[in-house]
């Protein structure tokens, strides 16, 4: 881990040394490690200056910590210095995104630990890893082992969606551990509190849990008070019905008490944890499709309608916002996904899960999901949730997470090349030409995961000088085709020469 | 494994029972073996009637056993019949395609283990899975395994890519062991016969080759000749310059000689051992990018134009075509390359090598290029060429082979799905509403890899009776969105009532 001084910014960059001795250094997830550093210090994450840049702004009397407040006031956060820095943009550029509310820069103020970072379709595609137990398995300590591997491998930022026991304990070492913003779904915890019991909820133990959330640091809350009460006869046709835990909860309550969304009819209470502490919102899609024969339908669409007028709520008291989305669509109705998200919610940050392609491969989700995600980035998408092999089927371990996050890696990464956003593609022509020029020990630095590349090319030439040999097993020495083209090329030059 | 008779074709179809005694059939991959079937036998795959076909149609006094001749003549083969039924299409409509050059059957009459299938934007999308030694290693038995395992997890066609010894016996092997097509390069053991320079080879060591190969049943044949002299220096600005070992070889020939590309130049000859024996071309794309900033390059689309005239030539005739394609192509570039194949081929099938989307996965290029493979596969590609994980790393082994067959098996199903194919999106309802009900079993069941998806489950919830559980560990019990949609459907129904 390496870091510059930039206009008192403790900058963190990924950084690659070839091994001609030049460097390549990109955008690096808050904190996160590239895979060749083990440096990381866990549990001592605590930014330098962030700390200070909240306790000016409190003294200063601010009521709103939203970094949207200050955009609309002209004022550049270091916050903002912060994102533009790590993504080599324009602070203005940053303020101004933020400002039309097309970006968003998720951070709690009592999250000193976070190292700022910037979701929106100007900036590169980030990544978010779910982790979090559920009532049948998974320790605190597997927790934070996950969140740790998750940020290993890049996640951008992560939930802790925990349904289990020690919800309150598990989510304070999460925080306290991550440099990356952390969400979650204040619905679970709230629920719990009702003891499961999901007509028993109502706004007060919900306001309290997202104050008790809100005061830990979460920077940002899943709301799912788009799930009108007339939306939900809409589902009655679908296959998979209501398919978001939040989504299922909120509908219940509604039919149970014949009445409207609590969510919906209190957002205004709601508005002021969110201020108070600088929580971003990540309005929740709880009728997303949860297979390819439900999705794009009327309940999916409808909610999203809320969710366009819910982003203007929010936007008039100046919360960030952005809007999750997606699930399972199949190839052709991606498009039209983006394109209305777009139009109705104003360009707020579109947040998606997958989407899945197919539903017929349970076991590789990852694949399925990392599919659409690419395609739903590449129309600008600007956060993809990851789906891990496990899905559908179990509580995903760790190597589950590791899986999920390079699927999503190379998702984004995809969508960042085909977007032709600056220098995205720097990283694929090096490892490229480290390839043609047989350079293995670069071929592999360069890769997402350096560690299995080179175990499997050492499967079958374990052998050191193999790291230079101009040929790997797959062709064999007389058939490699990069080998063929460097000896012609001196041809070449012989004949012209 | 069943088969049912309609019209005394033994058609194979893959069925899987569910637990209310229902079936669920589809199209099956020639002779492959569902995940549920270990009843494939092996040795003993001869067709058993499609023998009768070509010798009747040899004793009739057919030079030429192209599906194309007969075709053209309005002669519906009983190769096409077959085709029809196993796709549920009419079979002139397989007739006509066939006779336009839109699909291909290849079938050579020396492979009368095949059980027939077609090729074409108009069918199901269809996967290819590399095998094949290379001098560094695999032995025939090995191969000829991991022709099983690829035809287990469902390849359509099968190329034998060897490079290392006993080239001729490996192929006798596969050939006779195999049910689906084989498709070969035969330049790659021309090579061999001249020991491995490049320069040394001419036409005569080539058709000898062909001959050779054609005569074991080789079904279709990638052929080089498009790799023009001309071309070659447009080559010298790539990246990675030349990746294809066919072009390469190909073009170091050229630039020794100074001279025409001999299989350019006597293409008139290869054309004589094709119409023998029925086989079909696989038009070579030697000199396709080799990383994402060579593609859709001057070198790629001049060979592409010089495949286009070959097509023609093959057709003129009345030889099938398929043409191959790329490769690595950032996703905003994959349109075009679709677009200028259907324009300057005439619509002969596409059959790409992914393409991968990105360039910093080494390890992961199964997915990489299931993303663009499912990409150009939605817009027309009708046969994709898998990629493993250990592309550009080392030669793959077993493992490698069914992470390749099922990432591809997805790419082919979503590109179905997108299509709206006839029926494609009926497994994903079907094992939709299996999980929407609980019915673990069959969820299982419909999956890609019913194996893994039940190990997946059972790692967390092992137990008989949670095969039935309205949960699974990834929520737990209170948290099951599905089942609380039950509760909610329930609810609803008694309010209603």
């Amino acid at each position: 881990m390496t870091s510059s001084d930039h206009s008192n910014y403790q900058i963190h960059k990924n950084q690659i040394q070839l091994t001609d001795g030049t460097v390549y250094e990109t955008y690096r997830t808050a904190g996160t490690l590239c895979s060749h550093d083990d440096e990381f210090n866990f549990k001592k994450g605590i930014h330098p200056t962030r700390q200070d840049w909240i306790q000016k702004r409190i003294a200063e009397g601010s009521q709103n910590h939203s970094q949207m407040y200050f955009a609309k006031r002209g004022i550049l956060t270091d916050e903002m210095r912060y994102v533009a820095l790590r993504e080599g943009m324009d602070p203005e550029f940053v303020l101004n995104e933020i400002k039309i509310g097309r970006a968003i820069i998720p951070s709690n103020i009592n999250h000193p630990e976070l190292e700022p970072m910037i979701i929106g379709k100007k900036f590169l595609v980030k990544i978010n890893a779910n982790i979090g137990n559920s009532a049948l398995g998974s320790s605190i300590q597997e927790e934070v082992e996950k969140l740790r591997w998750a940020l290993h491998w890049g996640a951008d930022t992560v939930m802790d969606l925990s349904t289990g026991k020690n919800i309150h304990e598990t989510r304070e070492w999460i925080i306290r551990n991550s440099p990356v913003p952390i969400g979650t779904v204040p619905l679970y915890q709230a629920l719990e509190k009702v003891k499961g019991k999901a007509e028993d909820l109502n706004i007060d133990v919900f306001l309290e849990t997202l104050e008790e959330q809100a005061s830990q640091g979460v920077d940002y809350f899943t709301i799912h008070a788009g799930v009108l009460e007339a939306y939900v006869p809409l589902t009655k046709k679908r296959i998979t019905g209501i398919v978001s835990r939040g989504g299922s909860i909120m509908a219940r309550w509604c039919i149970h008490h014949k009445k409207e969304n609590f969510l919906y009819e209190h957002f205004g209470r709601i508005n002021q944890v969110m201020k108070k502490y600088g929580v971003s919102y990540s309005l929740g899609d709880g009728l997303r499709p949860g297979c390819i024969a439900d999705a794009n339908d009327d309940a999916q669409f409808a909610e999203l309608k809320t969710l366009g007028e819910l982003t203007k709520k929010a936007w008039e008291e100046d919360i960030q916002v952005m809007v999750e989305g997606p699930g399972h669509v199949p190839l052709h109705l991606i498009e039209e996904n983006m394109r209305l998200q777009n139009e109705i919610c104003s360009e707020a940050p579109f947040y998606t899960l997958g989407p899945l392609v197919t539903d017929i491969a349970p076991g590789y989700d990852h694949i399925t999901s990392a599919i659409g995600a690419t395609v739903i980035a590449w129309h600008g998408t600007a956060m993809l949730c990851y789906v891990t092999p496990k899905e559908h089927l179990g509580l995903p371990n760790k190597e589950d997470v590791k899986a999920g996050v390079i699927a999503y890696k190379i998702a984004a990464h995809a969508a960042d090349v085909a977007k032709q956003h600056p220098g995205a593609q720097k990283r694929d022509d090096l490892l490229s030409k480290a390839r043609f020029e047989f350079r293995w020990k670069d071929q592999f630095a360069l890769s997402l995961d350096p560690e299995l590349a080179e175990r499997y090319h050492d499967e079958t030439l374990p052998q050191d000088g193999m790291k230079k040999a101009h040929f790997c097993s797959m062709c064999g020495p007389h058939f490699c085709s990069m080998h063929l083209t460097q000896e012609l090329r001196k041809e070449e030059a012989k004949s012209s020469g």
